[in-house]
């Protein structure tokens, strides 16, 4: 097995830290309004590779940090992706019963609840993130994570990305269109990750830049591996229905540039993410194995 | 008819400026994702009393702020209240096809994109706060804000609420269950609003907590004038279909304790907004102008 087709201890052992903040973050079960609550936390809790907090984890370990001051944008990201898988998933939307090898959120509370768990979700993300000024993030600096966090999420961003995704099915792409809209859709949060990382951890403004280049392209590569997966990936290992998206007559890597040519652009994507990070030296060891598992992973 | 059965000048000129703030902080209709865009103003542009930006307004007046720095608040609560009835109006929810007497918005944009435009309205919000630190709101209040509104939009206040009155219908409640409800449907985020108005104008802490009951008086105050007019008001002034909630068998102040009762608790709630805002004597015109009408309106 390749190497980097699995995560090291240390990312290992920041999927379970995240996971932790998650259960600590979310309200509780058992008190009201409880079946709102309880669709928060089946939303949230079932498993995921919990890409965008390690990505939190990663930018913020390069500079320094790797206490409590990253536990609330780490949350916040993994809030507002679940919050999109599930409106994803409506009827509505893409319409998908299963995610994560169980019923999705609609499924089991219904579209209502669905609807509304994902509202609050996205609400909680950044109250939580607001919360952050109290463990020593410079206020200025909390102000600037939670602009960073709504750009990332409106229309400019993932909810634009999913407009232009369901514009999209059916018809012809180019290139340059499939990787806007993946860009906005999961670019932009993936983005946001690692800039909230680097922000929490008191990264200077002038690394910002490299760290946005390397997100981009650990975007768009962890898109490409996706794509690719689908075409040869199996079911039983990657969690969803093998051939899912071309049955669906969704643009992809493969559908528009070749599996050939796909397979290269992963890997000019992975060089270029690398070399951005280059400059950290030891101290963007986990950013560099985040990039390596996004582009080898096998599920 | 009753003086304070409709706005005066000041409130009037105020609505003036919330609707300009808005056109100004959408996205342009002309600009990709132009449908997204489209959904999300004509969400927000139809029309609509603005109670919660007077009540941004109102609040900051009473503290001597009178500027810009109410316009972001003003526009964030908004843009919350706008995406709420999206949401609430989607066939999964409430499934209503009219409001302020036009369709709703996944009538003309369809539910995939009625649902996308509720959730980037809502980052929006959140974005659009978080800017104000420019306008000179010191940061460690700018974040003081977004927590306050983070809390209102969540599982404790406006989507809990939803949850709650999606878990009453057909169901016999309680007053006190009632007003649960409501003080957190819609009683949470105009109680934000009137924070998020003293905050931006520099209110100090004591005064917050008198605004507060004042709040939440007028919330509640608000909702009984609406079950009121649902009874006895005419469709055509009050721009929906009078006898709609009785008919939805939706719990409602009269058909609880009835409508003279209903009516006692209106004047009780407003005696008491009155009475909270008393100590700031003539600086609480605006405040006391938006409770009056808020129990007269007749729309």
């Amino acid at each position: 097995m390749n190497p980097s087709s699995e995560l090291g201890a240390d990312l290992k052992s920041l999927i379970a830290r995240a996971d932790e903040a998650l259960v600590r973050s979310l309200p509780p079960e058992d008190a009201p309004p409880i079946e709102l609550h309880r669709a928060m936390r089946y939303a949230v809790l079932g498993g995921g590779k919990r890409l965008r907090p390690l990505l939190v984890y990663a930018a913020g370990h390069a500079f320094g940090e790797s206490g409590s001051r990253l536990d609330a944008p780490a949350v916040a990201v993994e809030l507002i992706h679940a919050y999109s898988l599930v409106h994803d998933d409506l009827p509505a939307m893409d319409d998908d019963d299963m995610r994560r090898g169980r019923p999705t959120c609609h499924i089991v509370f219904g579209e209502a609840m669905a609807i509304l768990a994902g509202d609050a979700l996205q609400a909680l993300a950044f109250e939580l993130l607001a919360h952050d000024v109290e463990l020593g993030v410079a206020p200025a600096r909390c102000v600037e994570m939670l602009r960073v966090l709504g750009r990332a999420c409106g229309a400019e961003g993932m909810a634009g990305g999913q407009a232009l995704d369901l514009a999209a099915v059916g018809r012809k792409l180019s290139l340059v269109e499939l990787e806007h809209m993946h860009a906005c859709k999961t670019g932009a949060l993936i983005r946001a990750s690692v800039r909230l990382g680097a922000l929490a951890a008191g990264a200077p403004d002038e690394a910002l830049a490299s760290l946005d280049r390397y997100a981009h392209a650990v975007g768009l590569a962890f898109q490409v591996r996706d794509d690719i997966l689908d075409v040869e990936g199996e079911s039983h290992v990657i969690g969803k229905t093998a051939g899912k998206d071309a049955a669906a007559d969704k643009p992809t890597f493969p559908s528009i540039i070749g599996m050939e040519a796909s397979r290269e652009h992963l890997q000019r994507l992975t060089d270029d993410a690398l070399a951005a990070i280059q400059p950290l030296g030891a101290q963007g060891i986990l950013l560099e194995e985040l990039a390596l598992y996004a582009a080898a992973r096998l599920r």
